[in-house]
């Protein structure tokens, strides 16, 4: 197993600000690509191991603990990429997986975490939420659709859903991948020029990029606001995808070494049952 | 593209006998295991780009159809190295994947298909089911969960079930993965050998497998009356783990073809955001 200590340097700690982080930079990896594509190639089989003995904790009944990583990030910032290259080299078994929209009306009719709550991971499971209840303090601020008292009392009714959650088990890995607003255009500028991409634009992404400063500025809120000791968050640059998908994987390690799943115990007698199985 | 015309030979058709299936043999693939291999990571990249166009076709809320993948066997017979080495190889985004367990007091309280109707899968998507409704006429008429003329009356409503999901869209490929009675007893027995597969025992196999021929005897009558032609049977046999996945992979391979879905056209005027992107 490796040691993931080098992730600490990416986490959200007392007088962090987003400005200063620079999307282009790779904190506590001195590689480059090819040994950051090893790495992660490496990683993928301890995660997979550390992973299907917390899913067999499940199976057994014993497990209590959870992962749930929450992503968050502007538009082609990579987190379909973590989903596909990081969470996708897992057993799909051990992972629930949500991808959160627009809230409907039914889920509007209620508190903004009733949604959240029912798809928090079962003990054994990986949860990972592509965008979160962090939408309600990211564009519900930007965008203005709640009154700001009702936004500014969000940030108290995360951190104490988030602590109940830790309570009960849930490792909260909590990640913002930041990328520049050059890259972004970029990006977007691929998916218009390539007509397989272009169902990944919707001219509602430039939109937002026009608003670039205040998003910046409300993810600043909410790392200030929600960077908790049982539920930190981890900013993680990425301009280069192999950086931020190896990171996220680091992170994911951490969580699961943090656990520690064993095989379970038989809860049968082994000898017994051979001798049973052989007759049969 | 492959052909998969070879996947024709395990289908279910008129006059087919479980009995005269062997469990060793490699129906229509006349590799061995290494060519397998190969083929099973070739169609693999086949597989992802019809995955993501569909999905694609989903996100630009195009899309009309999607994949359900039914898989049934007796205890090891892999279905789980099914869904990690067939369906784990496509972006988890776009699989939604259910495994049942013995229903809950509220699902016996429904219908028998009622829990199974909520997890069909959305337009877009590859739904999988590791058992399903099948359960119901199998371990339900071996074990005698319900009454015989209850159980009679199933075999009507799953085809009348199946028949209004695939008249709403959804390609249903059924598979029963076929092992043979001394595979099954080895693979049990490895699982007792090894305490990091003990989790994978449960006493009760053994009593299942004590009724091997009776279960025989239930998918016989399952494959008899609910064949259909919109929703077939397909037997794999499967002591080869690697042509079972094959065989799987090219099953899904098949279903994605006959949808044959496009890259969705952009709703938007490219040209024009182009400029708008350029100058933001």
């Amino acid at each position: 197993m490796n040691a993931h200590a080098w992730t600490r340097e990416l986490q959200v700690g007392e007088g962090f600000r987003l400005a200063d982080v620079d999307p282009e930079s790779k904190p506590g990896f001195s590689g480059g690509k090819a040994e950051g594509a090893r790495a992660l190639a490496a990683g993928l089989d301890d995660l997979n191991e550390l992973q299907e003995r917390l899913f067999a904790e499940s199976r057994a009944g014993v497990a209590k603990d959870a992962v749930l990583l929450v992503l968050q990030a502007m538009d082609s910032a990579g987190k379909g990429g973590i989903v596909r290259h990081v969470v996708g080299g897992v057993d799909p078994q051990g992972v629930s997986l949500t991808a959160f929209k627009a809230p409907t009306d039914e889920e509007r009719s209620h508190d903004f975490l009733w949604r959240i709550a029912k798809r928090l991971p079962e003990p054994g499971f990986i949860g990972v939420f592509d965008r979160s209840h962090y939408e309600d303090v990211l564009i519900g601020r930007v965008r203005g659709l709640a009154a700001p008292e009702e936004i500014e009392g969000r940030y108290a009714a995360i951190n104490q859903f988030e602590a109940d959650a830790a309570a009960s088990g849930i490792r909260i890995v909590k990640v913002m991948l930041h990328i520049s607003r050059d890259e972004q255009k970029e990006r977007l500028m691929e998916r218009l020029e390539r007509p397989d991409k272009h169902w990944k634009y919707n001219p509602g992404d430039v939109d937002e990029r026009l608003l670039w400063d205040e998003y910046m500025a409300a993810y600043q809120t909410v790392f200030e606001r929600t960077s908790t000791e049982v539920a930190p968050w981890h900013v993680v640059p990425a301009n280069a995808k192999w950086y931020a998908r190896l990171a996220v994987q680091e992170l994911l390690l951490a969580a699961l070494e943090d656990i520690d799943p064993q095989w379970p115990k038989a809860d049968f007698d082994v000898a017994a049952e051979k001798k049973r199985l052989a007759a049969s």
